[in-house]
């Protein structure tokens, strides 16, 4: 497509950035988050461990719905945004279906979100419901973007068609979350993989919209179809490299810093926690 | 297609209204069923709850012979219908393929009654495979919209494909209840699929055969497929909303009416009933 | 493809005909046999049932290597096959690779039979490899017959596509059963999907190499695909009912013999199989 | 491709080998490894079996990184290798991709022996991440292989996509094993699918890359098509087969050796384990 304006390259690339903030945000939480429970459930024989974490997931839940409204209201009132017209009467068109689309996405996860929220209310949402509405949510944004990109130029489609490999393995992980629910390893899982969509929204912004003006890359060159698809995995061994680093890292903290929090509480968890070490 | 008969494009609206409408009922029904069942559960501890619940699913199996039955005629005996001829020997042609195949789905949900009313016959039906039968059903469907659709222009194709998403999952979740029987998250998954599935039949209904005149839509139109593809989720995102607000006009009647019934029949269940509120 | 010899004609229907029957003859014995061990197990509590079906299990597989030896000598020694010559030096060609494949078919039930029979021998093989070589089996024909349709005529790859509905079904069923093995569900969705390949196999050779002579189909008329996607599903509604009337009449037979066998050998039995009826 | 250059043609032909002699080298390995724990446990009741495997797991994963060193080295390093070059700066092109993706390939199985020798760390990794791991690198050769063939001629592709099917399939039963570790016949069937994967590299090599000259083969003769997807299955049969032998003479041996060996360290194993013969 022939980007004539300077603006709509910049929307397009912050279009990208947006999200790929979001999900590396989480991504990199979760993998900090999710290491810091199980060493504590160690110490700790799981006997307290579902009060200070119940609190996490109702402030997660509640940042899915901030950063989601903040991507729907961006979608929409960009200056080059629908300002939420669907449909131009005049024309006889839709108007900006694109930015429609990511409001979409946004609003599956703000849905996530709410369920995250009432699942820790007094409404006794069934426990499982939160994993399976995010999956719902991963599932349509994967879904969106399958339909996205049928009709667009050779690298285009497949540098987002590389996407859809993170997206629908994510949401096949959450599915699995719904039964096997607190699995340190599907939840690890999720968090490589939300790094790895962070990262490569970031990059398709950088290939596609160079920010920096610089020459387009030729969209039907195959080599260039070869090396974005290793590079794509080599950005999922970066994701796994920063898991690991991130995990050690909790290691050292928990063995050094909860271990004495839980000496001070009770001598006995004490004892147990020392021949874990 | 050209549709030049005023009748015909009534006929196959209402072709897509009938299925819709028994998919919305039976998804609106298990919104409020399952809910209950669970609240149910939480009051009486799991203990006296086969004997009510069971009856209900005798009477459902009824429910989907009788409107299974009621499809097969109605596809059979509407004015332009094969009215169970198959094979014209003269023509040397089929006779209405497209009739015979909607009887076909029905025939499969007809036997899904079936084997739902055996399950509780003194049979002794193995559990489970009346969710077998009813998965199956399912997947009978996915398959012959999937063939159904091979050969249609491109709108026709994409909003009959979006459907497949709806059933293709539903039918998977329902192979999960053979083996996660009485799992209320796949329940509730069920059920809002079954609502997707009602409304998006009617739109389909709307989008093809618009029932009231005015200009078909453009077919080829690539902005129409987009907008379509935004539309079905925007479907299940009203489906989920309906079936929040019917979680909680559940637990808000659960609340004040079934506890105390509970109440007046055994104090000792009051006792646990009021830790649970 | 033009059939100029009467004699290919014949040598292609037996060559449905004969697999078809082996499934048929596999599907109907499983329709009883699981029912009958269902019966009894709930007649005797579980205590002494592995005696009996274990002795059946040998002889089914047994039966397995039999059929697939018969297949393989058929498929290699009918007049026109292959007679053991793969390549052919002087013409630089490969022999008759259709009976080639075929008999590749047959070799993998027979593993699967070696396979069920070594696991009730002294060797003391794993529970569930039976299934998983059995599964392996079936996805080897999946597979065969995915790249053997790719290049035919519609019809004739369409005929061939339904049945892998039924190969990849039954493939996926059988794999479960690695993991949930002696699942009642599962065995007769297992007996129902063999039933299907049988009948169905015998429909293809009926529509594509038509035994009595008469017309051939037409190949590409989009109508006679329509007629047979719902032809294979009335196959399996076929199946089902065939299912349900051995399920009844094993149910009848347990009900009015077995029980008596019982009573007479123990009265303790007796007890608890009364309140079952 | 015209390959004018001889050296090329070796160049490619241990391009396949060398990957196929170290999963022929792993799958044997494990044909022999599992069933001779799974004799042991039984022997043993379960009581003393992690301390010995282990050692062996945290071998394997030490093996597993020297053969992907070894592996990138020798794609980098080739006299027409990269040489650690990604892009060419004066020609504006990609260098050598072929190698640098087999280099990608290589790392993720690196990655997996790093996590595998982390398991048996002070670091305490959760158990599963093993399996996780070792399936994320199946599944990224997997995708790497997709996206290599997709531009290639006819019987390239085709022995190419074969070799998918024992990829995909490994994969998956791997991704079983994070959640059913231990798991005999999940095991078993990794083991068959190595062998399969072995073997087959070195026939693509063959292939495509006569390593002795020859004609090669017409890569658009559909009967070639035909004899390849049968081979296929023949190698299967065949990797079967040795699974067979393997499993008895194992078999053999722990019968004659390893009782012997526990009769010597107690007499109350021994009264368990002759039961047991």
């Amino acid at each position: 497509p022939c980007l004539t304006s300077r603006w709509t390259v910049m929307a397009n690339f912050k279009g990208h950035a947006l999200p790929g903030s979001f999900f590396l945000l989480f991504g990199l939480w979760w993998s900090v988050k999710y290491p810091l429970r199980y060493f504590n459930e160690k110490v700790n024989k799981k006997s307290h461990r579902n009060h200070g974490y119940q609190r996490l997931d109702v402030i997660e839940g509640a940042a899915k719905i901030i950063f989601a409204v903040i991507g729907m209201l961006a979608e929409q009132f960009v200056p080059d945004g629908p300002h939420l017209y669907l449909y131009s009467g005049e024309e006889r068109t839709w108007v900006k279906l694109m930015n429609w689309q990511h409001t979409t996405m946004y609003l599956f996860y703000g849905l996530s979100g709410v369920v995250d929220v009432l699942t820790y209310s007094p409404l006794k949402v069934p426990l499982g419901l939160d994993r399976l509405m995010l999956s719902v949510a991963v599932f349509v944004e994967g879904f969106l973007f399958y339909y996205h990109v049928l009709h667009r130029p050779m690298l285009d489609k497949h540098i987002h068609s590389l996407l859809l490999i993170a997206v629908f393995g994510g949401a096949f992980g959450i599915l699995l979350e719904v039964f096997l629910r607190d699995n340190i390893v599907l939840e690890l899982f999720r968090a490589s993989l939300a790094i790895l969509q962070g990262t490569w929204f970031w990059q398709i912004g950088f290939v596609l919209f160079p920010p920096w003006g610089g020459p387009a890359w030729n969209e039907e060159d195959h080599d260039n179809i070869m090396f974005v698809t290793m590079c794509f995995f080599w950005h999922y061994a970066a994701a796994l490299l920063i898991m690991i680093a991130n995990y050690m890292l909790t290691f050292w903290y928990s063995r050094n810093f909860l271990k004495k929090i839980n000496k001070s509480k009770t001598g006995i968890s004490y004892i147990h926690s020392s021949s874990w070490a």
